[in-house]
């Protein structure tokens, strides 16, 4: 048992993630898929149902450690070794939006809506999709200036509106729409069947390697009855924001996990490289930038422990998880960027490993809340506190 | 007349360029392009024969400044304007590899290799290529581990050898290659007819829009006349150190006029933009990241403008240049990023001008060496100087 | 003729600068008069009679060059070499307040008053202060909050306040004070015998070597002649503002000065020193440490030019004066860093040229608006522009 | 019990610290004490007697938990506290050099030499000093350049040497000397009485508020008997490297001690303080440069702990407490330099808490390894290892 109070078990489960990740995920990965939505949704498939085979399918592993007060520090674990491919997370089924809105069902969904919507997406028989975010002037990093509308006729709701970056969307079953109603935002399961639903368009995004893509979507005279409603009337951005601190931490641990790895390929680069005279390891440069990277990955993973501990516990994690947010985010970003300087020429490649991940982790610090609006709430909160320090665990992060 | 001291007629210059970059570069931009290498060719190929209608065809420019000691800092208006757009360069025929080639065979070439390669690619009717940098454990950043070889049979070279990262070798008419001979590295000409010369793939690149793309080539047994030798034997690390200083100075001019134009476009999102009640242009952390662009800008300008200036003065730039080279190409790396967090996701699409600058310029940190090689090589300049200053103008870098 | 365009007697002047610097005021430094405020005041005026003597009293300088469109650039060519001490401004005549305020009282000062306080300040006969900055809630950053109050009361005027951090008080014999008055921030020349002005403690700042320190004053019922309203009434802040972008272009100047002296401490230690089986000059790391620093002051000193040469042509420096001073004041606070880090322990003696320049040199973000001020002001400026591009010199940052 | 797994009782006796430090230990601060070596001791001596009467006298606490497995951890809880005043640790005698030197004579001194020299220091009825480290050419950071010999002279030494930076020397009652023997570096106990031991200067550091200063030392035919040899001779430097990792946690945690006091500090500020119309609070760039520092708390404080459950667990943490060493020693030099920021004019006062801590850090960065060295240390420990990763704890920073 490590200082960090895992059982031994947890590290077992993580070899066998290991060990999957290893032996048939990287493997399989294939840097044309980056945007290619409907081969990487067959590629994934077929990956998803080996880790059926192996064990490690997710939703399956989580059920293990319900109610054990570890679930997300053995998240943390599994989610990293998932991360260190591009297709770790669709291979094992824990990738956004489909784990985040799995947990958003679990606490919302009626019974009805569990059968129809919750269990199909558990076994991956089905994709989902989530549906906040709008072009200007809609809602952006400001949920308050949602410009899509439901109104009621009758039983029935009629939405309106116009979405884009839903990641996920094409090939998605469902999407969990965020309408404004007289009661406020409010959530509801629309069918990607529905003829009020329409795809406009596939956007190319530098966050590469998302199942489903990320659309543009437009919600025209779109019917849906009121059972599609999910949990109650005003309660959406209640729910987006629980939804939102395990999405984000999710994130951190999967990056982090990228950030591994890419580490480790410009390192084995490294101690294969002549210049100049010297192998390049025995760089002092070429060191310094190795350690600034290891440097970040060891913050980087104890705050995202933490906040999965502090969950675990059931504490407040608002602040925290912020922090995390922020500092992960551009962890990862300077971690990407070093492994391309280390790589020189072949860091360059877009369909290489360390190519493909210094775009693909860009956006990381611009969703789930840029770090300017991260930055501003976190030290508002601290401002606007009355005291300084309410708990003396120098520990937990107060102020 | 500016504190720059340039004449009229050269902001005159300007301002045709930059309506011709605007009215017709401009609207022919297209994000797919960006690694679609025919269609480059072609699109550029077009867009050359309206630069000569309109005037700004680059070599004709260049040619009226010879011989005005301003030729240099002329260059610096003409290849801002033109950076702009990722088009701009094809565009007006001032990109590499050819304009730096260009300069090369003028200052090297005998009669003939003028004729019969200088003269045709002036007038832009072929495309060249320059191939120095080698795979692992080649010639990368060190370029005296070259491993190419050339070896004289009679009146002939036999040159074997692999190259990478050989940027606009496809469909460039000839190469000049750097191969090792017994008298030591030597530049041939080599045309791509050569069965020897053989392009085994096209690199897919962070650095898009590069006409004639980026590729791997292998040279074998390729046999080449000793009137294809470019200037003496054992003299191509001169030649190549000749032409890099100057090629990666235009190069600081292009990437700071992408830089400006993405700085613009994101100001113009900010302008238009709310969010949380207040217009983004409103909040100051936005205000701060435009600011640091613009203070990034004015050194980067700066700097450029002083190296070009100390060239059309015939001063050594040998330690302003490098320095030139880390802060412009870091700058302009950090701009591209803002300019990325400033437009929030629309920023991230790959194929519009902010999301395709982010991935185009990060390689520039990497190419015409390396921010730690040259960093290592400033300090130790300074270092090993005998004095600290030798000239007091303290404007010119001395320590 | 350097790419500058400055002709030869500007750098001739440079060297008697340097010469005197480097034999008569280098020699006189001594690390105990950093806050030694009598000590300080003999030993610069010793220094300004050797100055005279020397020909480098720096209001004689100045009066060579007025009306020659060069005043700024040859200031900078002398503020540069006198601040490689941190005598060395006082020494030349040429330090705040008392070089702005000349500058001030020459604009703006009725001939009585230049006869009576102008001229002897140039002659160095007296010392002077400018009392603008307030303690909490008055006026610190933000001009606006100005609490000190002129009542006239017939003729006279009967001013009240609280001031801190009023350089120079010490041993001035006026003063030049803003107060609010009916018809708006009046300036007053305030005689330091008037009983109204009362010197409560001096300031132990990080900002040492300052003559005349810096003191905390109360102004009670200071009685003043309207003989002493300097300027007219309402017009202080029009004034001040007048005064300040020349005085921190001079700040800019003379701490680039120091940069470069420290920097070229700590190469003469590297030199000398060994460490791990190497000289320490032969280590990347402290290369690259001393890279960064001559590429910052490269930039700094570009900076500070343009803006010099742009004053010098009659053109507003608004934008580029305030990038100039963000830029400079953290690159010096920069290069003063990695001077310590350089010298290792003998680098954190607070008596030596390095350890006394890395506390004299913080206040410098705060002092002349701090740089948190400037960003915003500066991203304001650009974004509230209808265009992005007045001008098309891409050397003049606009945008 | 918290997520960090210590029982209660290790949370009261953090309260209790937290108390004596607030009601007893701040009330006594005053910036005159941070280089008046004698009246510093004095203030000291005087609140370890209050600090024993209150029943927070850190040899006692210490004594607590031995044995408990929660050493280290305690200790962080005990140090943070202690080390939000300059005065903490020497008020509760767990200040360097002392509490190292108990550590070390502790696990390496003579049952003679515990009784005369180790248990007077736990009592602190003495002080004592570490003299290691010499001026150019001798020992910086290398330990290997070791000028200082001893030579056998049958059961006597003879020492003669040159060291500096000796901390706490002036008053010590003895010193632990590194000299090289024909067997390699040794440690001898040097009584200050003895009359080759010569304190030349007090050196004048940023570093203030040092119990016994930063002494230059000469050795001069320093004779001791044998019985002074500490531990076996030619073992000094393991013993070194023994006493230097938990003396540079101990620093980490002071530290951020320090850092979180001055952080709240700038809050309490700002929360007071208006400027241009808000108060300071409510400005963004200001809650941006609070959240950094938070940020840097949050990464330092988790650091910090990994580092002491580590060494609690008998772990190796070679490579951790290095990473740590580095961040935390950077993260609390950015966040005093925010602090003075945020505080503006009143943070640049040399003797007020702010302006004094970023002083005081500075050279942080420089002793228990220069960041340089570090990074090398660091990069080059990754790059030679055979594999990338030991250990599939993603916790434990393997590489």
């Amino acid at each position: 048992m490590s200082v960090f109070g895992l059982p031994d078990r947890a590290y077992e489960l993580q070899r066998a993630v290991r060990a999957f990740v290893d032996g048939t995920v990287i493997p399989a990965e294939d840097g044309t898929l980056a945007r290619n939505v409907d081969r990487l949704d067959e590629v994934c498939s077929e990956l998803r149902r080996k880790a059926r085979t192996a064990g490690v399918f997710a939703p399956d592993l989580w059920e293990q450690w319900k109610g054990s007060r570890l679930g997300w520090q053995v998240r943390h674990l599994v989610l990293e070794e998932v991360g260190r491919s591009p297709l770790g997370a669709g291979a094992l089924h824990c990738a956004p939006p489909d784990m985040p809105n799995i947990d958003l069902l679990a606490a919302v969904a009626n019974p009805e809506q569990r059968v129809r919507y919750l269990q199909p997406l558990i076994n991956a028989e089905v994709r989902s999709c989530f549906a906040m975010t709008e072009p200007t002037p809609g809602a952006g990093s400001d949920p308050s200036m949602l410009k899509t509308t439901a109104r009621l006729a009758g039983r029935r709701w009629v939405i309106n509106g116009h979405k884009w970056f839903i990641s996920g969307a094409i090939g998605a079953r469902f999407a969990i729409v965020i309408a404004t109603t007289d009661s406020g935002p409010t959530m509801f399961i629309v069918e990607s069947t529905n003829p009020g639903w329409r795809i406009q368009r596939s956007l190319r995004s530098l966050d590469s390697h998302q199942l489903g893509g990320h659309a543009e979507i437009r919600i025209v005279d779109c019917i849906v009855d009121d059972e599609c409603r999910l949990g109650e009337t005003g309660k959406a951005l209640v729910y987006a924001q629980m939804r939102l601190e395990p999405a984000r931490l999710a994130h951190c641990m999967r990056m982090v996990g990228r950030a591994q790895r890419v580490t480790e390929l410009a390192q084995q680069y490294l101690r294969r490289r002549q210049s100049f005279g010297s192998p390049l390891a025995e760089l002092q440069n070429v060191q310094t930038l190795v350690a600034d990277s290891h440097i970040d990955l060891y913050a980087a993973r104890l705050m995202t422990w933490h906040v999965a501990a502090k969950m675990d516990a059931g504490e407040s994690v608002k602040q925290d998880s912020a922090i995390a947010k922020v500092f992960v985010s551009e962890a990862v970003c300077r971690i990407a960027d070093r492994a391309v300087q280390l790589a020189g020429a072949s860091g360059t490649l877009v369909d290489e490993p360390i190519g493909q991940f210094f775009q693909e982790v860009r956006p990381f610090r611009i969703y789930d809340g840029a770090s300017e609006v991260h930055r501003a709430a976190i030290g508002r909160r601290v401002l606007r506190s009355s005291h300084e320090l309410a708990d003396l665990d120098p520990l937990l992060m107060q102020g």
